[in-house]
């Protein structure tokens, strides 16, 4: 149980956080007015990430949180470990709309790479998982239904037909992140191949070109408000009989509830790292805005319950960040299935503890804290979602304290 | 403590009811799609709340809100005390983006309007008052600076200088709701007219119309990602020696404090009951939505959790409405001052309570929940501005404690 | 819906009030010493209780709880609504070992009282309820069992067995309040006449003698480290062929699931008036101690911390008050079942409002907050109990949840 | 940073989880028995306890508790650092009554014996911290008073006057734990010996022998109803003119403030991980009564509410331990002083995580939970005084939120 960060890992440290100094944070207010630029081509990403991503390519900052579990010679990927990229990760939720992807390291297109690095034949890695390495394509997964509680993966109603030579794509998607964005050309299907099969064995996965007949991306879905058209949005996508070579197929029939499961692992600690450094940059700004403004003869930073909202969230953070390391530990040294009760773990804790020291920063700010003029609503906003992605907590509660009732019976 | 609906009460709320269910929740898909329009010029109000309040005019139900402390003849409005008022209130409170102002009881017109009845000279009231009764035009109440902890009033920096026949006013003000609305077309701005004086007799409240030279609206500030362009948004406004002639002065010098003190009382129980009606829409929405979905083999509403959700809902608003209520009360029976402690207690326990109920029917929609096709979102963000309107709810539990001591010291 | 206090409440109020400033309070540490004496006899209640039982006698403020349901002339009980009786309950909650048996108003030999007043044959009247209400005698009821889940009373596993003229009971019954008082000398049982009929026409109840052979009272159960010696404690009982004769049942067989319900409705209200009394105490003592006690330079009731706990206890009090009245309102005009959602409310809402309370309290006493100088460490344990009986919460709001769920099938 | 458990810690757990299974549960029952014997002497410790001691003295666990920091050879001890007794601490935590005890590592001898071999003299150490070594005496430590908030440590009132050779000591301390016990020979007393120095200097230690003249042991002060006379319960003792000679002083003059924060550090790390110790207990108290219980057809188990109470518990144990191991791994490496915002985090973090779980496992035992036939109630009421204990939390987040808001300066 050693979480220590490593030389790489401080060096690597060291270098992200002079880009953040140097680039990202310089950037944020240009994001701001590329967005808000009347002219913009609606849902394509503004012009400075690729010029962040220029600089962090340059830099060797990129596709950091390809892990080392790939990491032979010559596969893809930085060859980090899961508790080296934490830190890393944390530092990039520091600013999440642009950090991540300046580094290649933004979902949901690390999960699909990594996806396809495990999963993938060389062909799929041949057309998709090499432009995705690059940057020149983006990617989406498309899971969660309009119609179901997609939170039990058993009502998925989306159909993956065999026909011939093909398979068959029916049905409706929602909340497909970055689908919006036009570069955004490959989706990752999963629907059921067998219904009759098994529970578990009735779902596949399957590559569906963005420009496949039969695939119409609707509209952006929203999030409090956002459509987060920064990173391409949220989309809804029907499937109407799309169809595509069998080859497209990732894995075999019936693996498609397995390869959603490995995929979860790591992205659960980006996730989670990144939810961290929105916590600590929430922090920052309610220290700086509290010592900074004065009411009824005080700064608001000597008020006691300003005062008590700043130690709970240290407090808070600290215990949360080394759950989250141990579990990237656990990940490295006995494998996902080994971590499978801190996997939950850090996806029950996270999303509530963030979202508490991020609602303290947004009631320190007064009216600035609901606003576009700090980070904190929109970081609210990201983070509140983070209680239903993937499942919403109540199911992995559930399912974490029928495992703690096993080791009692 | 009689917080009974009399007769006149029960049967404008049937008249209520009726019409929510005739015109107003039909009308919620069509606001939503003249709002998506992009032919739609910025910040107009869309042209379903023009229809909406003439039904609701032609019906009688129109100006509800302008109470009976001035229902003697000839006086405007519906003569209703707080307590008749306020289950109506409630009632609109379900869908707060088209009710309130359809029945031209929507924020924060009302509180002008009751202002200029209570404050205004005969002059004042020709010229503003009723065209605002009539809904001719809109008005905005202009107090929070972006630079200053506003909540502290004696914090405000916006100067209002005598010079000859006029005052000049120059400041900065913020999160200025409806002004973007271009009908927007009279500003009650409070600022300070003697720096030197007592802290509370420093501010002055004077009408400055919307096209007076020197004024800038500058941008629509944003609450969480929402524009609330339906009702003209919250705008950042700027005073850079606006001129105007001194009649425009609300009572007399000095008298700022004190009337922005007055205005609050009723406008408090329009915002509480309001909140209590979005509650109550939040526990129909859950109740709905978790007996109609289905996960792990049992729909939603039989899981333990939900289930505790749904009864801490109903358990808290029936609370919460009783104390609003009986606050409503005492100011018909004792008067703003008599209530003062309800007063502020209303505005400790609602925004959380409804906060609290709002985001648990979030969670049981799952991504429908923060996205724009359940109102469940709008209504969390709108709410969630009220934990810091007319000051955080920090100052005023200090204020409130500080009584509290006071009895036993 | 009025809850005003009518002239009635007001003038029993008043002289409660005064009875307590005159009696009760100053009684406090006498009842201290007396339950410190080491003669004294075990389980004896200390006797200061009948002192003050003679002075409430005299001043006429005695049996109060038993309300006007039975207000007939003849009956028994000052005749007082549920509404009128509620704001005494209230009070005598501020000292709750004393004031309630001083008027004759302590659970659990109210809700007996009622039970036999209401369902009780003459016999059973002349023989029980009238040395009950002069306080020559003290009563139990015992429903809850250790070695099942007894908030699903198809549970109860105490079997009453018709045998000839007699009834015979067997099992085991634990935490019977006042069992352990020797004065206290005869016992409601709950147990099962007919296992095999319907759940809820599977019990009765039967009047037992303590003094019955088969009857053993076998040891004090603790509330956290507290006894409870003062008022009987609560015992565990056992019945091992309990003998009694038919006319001991109350009722007819198979009554007992539905006298049991009738019970909990005016026990209901005064157990949360007494917890507000509980609660009101504690702000009060909270506020003295931090105005007399001073850290880092101030006043504790200076910090802002403490002034949250204050202001947030005093907007609580006042929402669960006006839910109590409510209920006691309904219980008077639409009867225990029209208030059935509202009596399952008060349940709910109260012991934890309370809890939080009185935590406060504590913690603003520092180590005299956990001991016996002050009062505030048992009154937490006794409020403890109330989220436990008569079934713990969880059971309540499942079941509220239910209700509230069928409105939107 | 890294906490994983070493060979000697792994060795020394299996060593120390044996002695707990044959020995501290079966000897439970064992003494719930001895304390409640009529014809035990007050406030003697039952002789289970000595019994227990034999055997771990007998198998080498004894004095586990005395760090490596003083382990140089001939110094006493097992020569541990913080980080490997941390996890054999939280071990004894599950029996919080015997296993510290009987393992000679209760406190608050532990805290006395650091403080004696640290700071006392050759003379101080061969009189009574070899006796306490040997658990031939038990020892107190007297610095709350009952008249002032002794968080704040200037607050002192208690004189420590230079009288010649002597010292002579006047005031009054309260809830002075193990004083009551007859064994308890010796008290280490904070007072001030000059107050008009700076207030940190104000302050210094002194022995005192229990039979000193002018030394009353007034009374056993309660902890929710509890006496804990089974370790010496906790006192009220006063100093009247108490006098002992001049080498009783500990340090030197002023040195009072510096050495009680010295000894903090190693017992926040006891306090904290024993904490951990009880909410494991109350875990698996829960698993398993929960899965023996039914109501309404199913385990309480499989009721929502409880599993989410069980995933909670297990999510907030998890982070609790590592931030608490993260501490005592800090101070083996860079010492207290490095360790300062941590020391203070798992003050804040602990007491109330463990609450929260121990609450939860009450309410799963229904009557069960609060009364004496299972541990909860008890260890719900000596985990709670653990908020107010070395200064209540609401201090030590002030302070550590200072330390947070000077970053940001």
């Amino acid at each position: 149980m050693d979480f220590a960060y490593d030389a790489r890992t401080l060096e690597l440290r060291e270098r992200l956080l002079a880009f953040m100094d140097a680039h990202v944070y310089p950037a944020e207010p240009v994001l701001e007015a590329q967005l808000a630029d009347p002219d913009r081509p609606a849902w394509a990403v503004p012009p400075i990430v690729a010029e962040l991503q220029a600089e962090a390519r340059k830099q060797g900052l990129w596709n950091l949180f390809l892990t080392g579990r790939h990491g032979v010679p010559g596969e893809p990927g930085a060859g980090l470990t899961n508790l080296q990229y934490a830190p890393l990760a944390e530092i990039t939720g520091r600013s999440p709309q642009l950090a991540p992807p300046a580094l290649n390291c933004a979902a949901p297109d690390t999960g699909n790479m990594e996806l396809l690095a495990q999963f993938g034949s060389a062909e799929q890695k041949r057309q998709w998982l090499a432009p995705l390495l690059d940057a020149g394509i983006r990617s989406a997964f498309a899971m969660t239904e309009p119609e179901v509680a997609s939170s039990d993966a058993t009502n998925i109603r989306t159909r993956i037909e065999r026909d011939g030579d093909d398979y068959v794509i029916t049905g409706r998607k929602w909340y497909i992140t970055g689908a919006m964005n036009p570069q955004c050309r490959i989706f990752i299907v999963m629907g059921k191949t067998d219904p009759g099969a098994d529970p578990h064995r009735q779902q596949s996965m399957v590559l569906v070109p963005r420009d496949t007949p039969g695939v119409t991306v609707r509209r952006g879905m929203k999030v409090f408000g956002y459509d987060d058209s920064d990173h391409g949005g949220h989309a809804e996508v029907h499937f109407d009989g799309a169809r595509v070579p069998a080859a497209n197929l990732i894995g075999e029939e019936g693996a498609g509830f397995a390869i959603a499961q490995a995929r979860l692992g790591p992205g659960r600690i980006h996730h989670c790292m990144r939810a961290i450094g929105m916590a600590e940059r929430a922090v920052e700004l309610m220290c700086r805005r509290t010592l900074d403004r004065v009411a009824f003869g005080r700064p608001l930073a000597e008020q006691g319950v300003v005062q008590d909202w700043i130690a709970e969230s240290r407090v808070r953070i600290e215990q949360l960040r080394l759950l989250v390391l141990k579990t990237a530990w656990l990940m490295d040294t006995v494998g996902n299935r080994g971590a499978h009760t801190e996997i939950q773990a850090i996806k029950i804790a996270t999303p509530s503890t963030v979202e508490w020291i991020l609602d303290k920063a947004v009631q320190a700010h007064g009216a600035a804290g609901v606003g576009q003029d700090t980070p904190l609503a929109q970081l609210w906003a990201g983070n509140r979602t983070l209680r239903l992605a993937d499942g919403p907590d109540e199911v992995h509660k559930r399912s974490l304290a029928r495992r703690e009732l096993k080791r009692h019976r």
